[in-house]
C-alpha cells in the first residue's frame, strides 16, 4: 500500500515564503585603525603570552588552522583559525583570505576578520579587522619566542623581508631585546634600501645588505617574514648561538627555510599539533628520519610554563618555528572587543 | 665563536610600535531581515539547487564542516563552511555557533556570519546574516531534494519539530508538491497546537498530533527539524513510497532517526563527503555492516545532473539526510551581496 491517499489536492497553499520573526543582533565593527589605536605593544606582547601558555597547559579549545585552497600564487587561500579560550567570555573565528602576491600590488596579503561570539547564548558580538589583528599578534608572539630563548646580549637583529611583517617586528623583537642595528635584505635591493632609511628615521637603525647571506652573517637574531615558496635562509650562514625566528611561511606552499635551518636548530613551535601538519620544513625531515621528533624541544607556552627546557647553551641555535595560533587571535579579540565598548568605538550595526 | 658582538647597547630604541599605513577595506553589513526582503522562495529554490549541482559536479571547491565543541548541551558548537565557487566573483565562509537549546530560550539555535571575499585580491567586501541564510538554504535544499526524490501525488506532509526550520520547511516543500494538509507534532503539545493554528492562519492547514507516530502514520513526506539529541522518528512508522528529509542533526552529537529509517530506505544525501564523517545515524550502520555502501544512493546534485538514479518505484521508501553544504551558503550570498550592492541596501562601514 502506498502512503497517503491524495484527495483533489487544493492549490490553495501559499507561493510566498512566512515572514519569520529574525531574532535583532547587534554587531560592533572594529576596523584596523581602530584596533591599532586600541592595543599598545606591550599589552600586544603580554596577550600573546597569555595565549602560548594557555596552548600549551590545555586552558585553549582551538583546532589546527583550515584552509581552502584558491587558484593563483602557491600558498593563495582562505584561512579559518577558531578558538574558544576557557577564562574568556567571547569565543570566535579568523576568517582572513591569505594572497602571498598582493604585497606587490601595496596590498596586505592577509585579509579578513574575526567574528566574535557571546558564550551564553552564542550571539555575534564583534566583527574586527584581521589584518590589524594579525599585524598585532604575530610579532609580539616572535618577541615573547625571542624572549625565552634569544640570548641575553643579543643586539644584532637580520630581517629577512620588508613588508609591513618586517617593520613590526623589528618594533616588538626591540621591546624584549637591546636591538642595536638591523640588517635588511629582501628580493628588490631598492625597496630593501627604502625600508632601511624609513626603520632608520623612526629610531631603528637599519641598513640594506646586498645578499641574505651578508644580512645574517653574525646576527645574534634573526626573522624571516616573507611570503616566499622557496627557502631565503640557508642554514649554513647561522652562527652558533643565533636565534631564528621563522615566521612568514604559515600556509602550505610556503617556505623560508632549507634544511640545514632545521638539521642546525634546537626547534621549538607554538602549537605542535599544527606545525606537525603545516610546517612542510620539519614534516618532511621527520618523515625521513633527518631529525628525530625530541629535536622539536617543544611549544613556547610549555617553557613559559616551565615545563620545557628554553636554550641550553650560549652557542646553542634556537629556531622558533612559528605558525600562528588561533588562541592568540581569539585572546587578543577579547581584550579588543572590551576596550573598544567601554570606550564606544567601533560602528554598532544590526546582523 | 658566538654571533655578534654586542658593543655597549645604547637605549635609545623607540618603545612604541611603528604606525603602519592600515589598507583601507570597506564592508557591507547586510542584516537578516534585509537578506529576507532580498531573496524570494523561489529565487532560494534555484540556488540550492545550482549549489547542488556544483557541489556534485566538481565545480566547487569547499571542505567538510569543521567544527571547535564548546561546553554546554550536545551539539553546542562553533561551525565553520567554506566554499568558493568556479564560476562566482565571491568566494568565503559562513561562522555560527550552534546552540541547539537556544529555541527554549526564544532564540535561534544557529547564529553568526557570512564573510565574503572578493576573488580578484582577497578583500573582504561583505558580512551576511548566518541565521538568515541558514533559514532560506536549508529548506531550498530540502525542497529540491524533495521535488527530485517525493511520489509526484505527494500531498500529505509530517513534519517533526515546530522551530523556524519546521515553519520554513512547510513552506519551502509546497513549492514542490500541491501539499493539502501538514501533521506537527513536537515534545511540548501546547506549542505544537500554537505552530498548528499559526500556520494555518496564514494559509497552510495544519493539525498538531499527539504523537510522532500518528503525524508519520500515513504521510507522504517527513520532515525532520528538531535539535534532538535522541531519534524523534522510528522507521517501522514509515509507509511504502514515503520520502524523508532528514534535516535537524547537523552536527555530532544529535540525532533524529533510528536505525529502521535508515535500514528501510533509500538514501541520499547532500554532499557525501561531509555525511561520511558527520552523518553517525548512517556512518555507525556502515560501519557495523548492518547497510552497504551502495545503500547511500548518491549525491541529490548527482540526481538533478543525471548521474545518479532518483526514486525507483512508487513503493520505495526514499531518504534525503540533509547536513547542509557550504555551496549552499556561498552561491546564496554571492545573490544577497550582489543584489543588496545593485539596490544599496545594507550599511557601509571600515574594517
Amino acid at each position: 500500500m502506498i502512503a497517503g491517499i491524495c484527495q483533489s489536492p487544493r492549490s490553495t497553499m501559499p507561493m510566498s515564503s512566512p515572514r519569520i520573526d529574525s531574532h535583532a543582533t547587534r554587531l560592533l565593527v572594529i576596523d584596523g585603525a581602530t584596533v591599532e589605536a586600541l592595543v599598545s605593544p606591550g599589552e600586544a606582547l603580554a596577550l600573546a603570552e597569555a595565549a602560548l601558555r594557555k596552548t600549551s597547559s590545555g586552558a585553549a579549545r582551538q583546532d589546527i588552522r583550515r584552509t581552502l585552497a584558491l587558484s593563483g600564487d602557491p600558498g593563495t587561500c582562505l584561512s579559518m583559525m577558531y578558538a574558544s579560550l576557557d577564562e574568556s567570555p567571547y569565543f570566535g573565528a579568523k576568517v582572513q583570505s591569505v594572497y602571498p602576491r598582493n604585497f606587490q600590488h601595496g596590498m596586505p596579503s592577509h585579509q579578513g576578520g574575526v567574528l566574535l561570539f557571546d558564550r551564553e547564548r552564542g550571539e555575534p558580538v564583534a566583527l574586527i579587522g584581521a589584518t590589524a589583528i594579525t599585524g598585532l599578534r604575530t610579532p609580539a608572539a616572535t618577541a615573547v619566542a625571542t624572549g625565552a630563548l634569544a640570548r641575553e646580549n643579543s643586539c644584532e637583529l637580520a630581517v629577512i623581508g620588508y613588508g609591513e611583517q618586517a617593520k613590526r617586528h623589528i618594533a616588538a623583537i626591540s621591546l624584549v631585546r637591546t636591538i642595536t642595528r638591523v640588517r635588511v635584505w629582501g628580493r628588490n635591493a631598492e625597496k630593501a634600501a627604502r625600508f632601511a632609511e624609513a626603520e632608520s628615521a623612526v629610531g631603528f637603525p637599519t641598513v640594506a645588505m646586498p645578499t641574505a647571506r651578508l644580512a645574517v652573517d653574525g646576527a645574534d637574531i634573526v626573522c624571516t617574514v616573507t611570503s616566499s615558496a622557496l627557502p631565503v635562509l640557508e642554514g649554513e650562514w647561522l652562527s652558533p648561538g643565533t636565534h631564528v625566528n621563522a615566521v612568514g611561511a604559515s600556509v602550505a606552499g610556503l617556505a623560508e627555510i632549507d634544511l640545514a635551518c632545521v638539521t642546525r636548530s634546537s626547534i621549538w613551535v607554538d602549537y605542535r599539533p599544527m606545525a606537525m601538519v603545516a610546517a612542510s620544513d620539519l614534516i618532511e625531515p621527520l618523515s625521513q628520519g633527518l631529525i628525530e621528533s625530541s629535536h622539536i624541544v617543544g611549544e613556547i607556552g610549555a617553557v613559559l610554563n616551565g615545563a620545557v627546557r628554553g636554550r641550553s647553551s650560549e652557542a646553542e641555535i634556537t629556531l622558533y618555528r612559528s605558525l600562528g595560533v588561533p588562541a592568540e587571535d581569539i585572546e587578543l579579540a577579547n581584550f579588543i572587543y572590551q576596550k573598544a565598548k567601554d570606550l564606544g568605538l567601533g560602528v554598532d550595526v544590526p546582523l
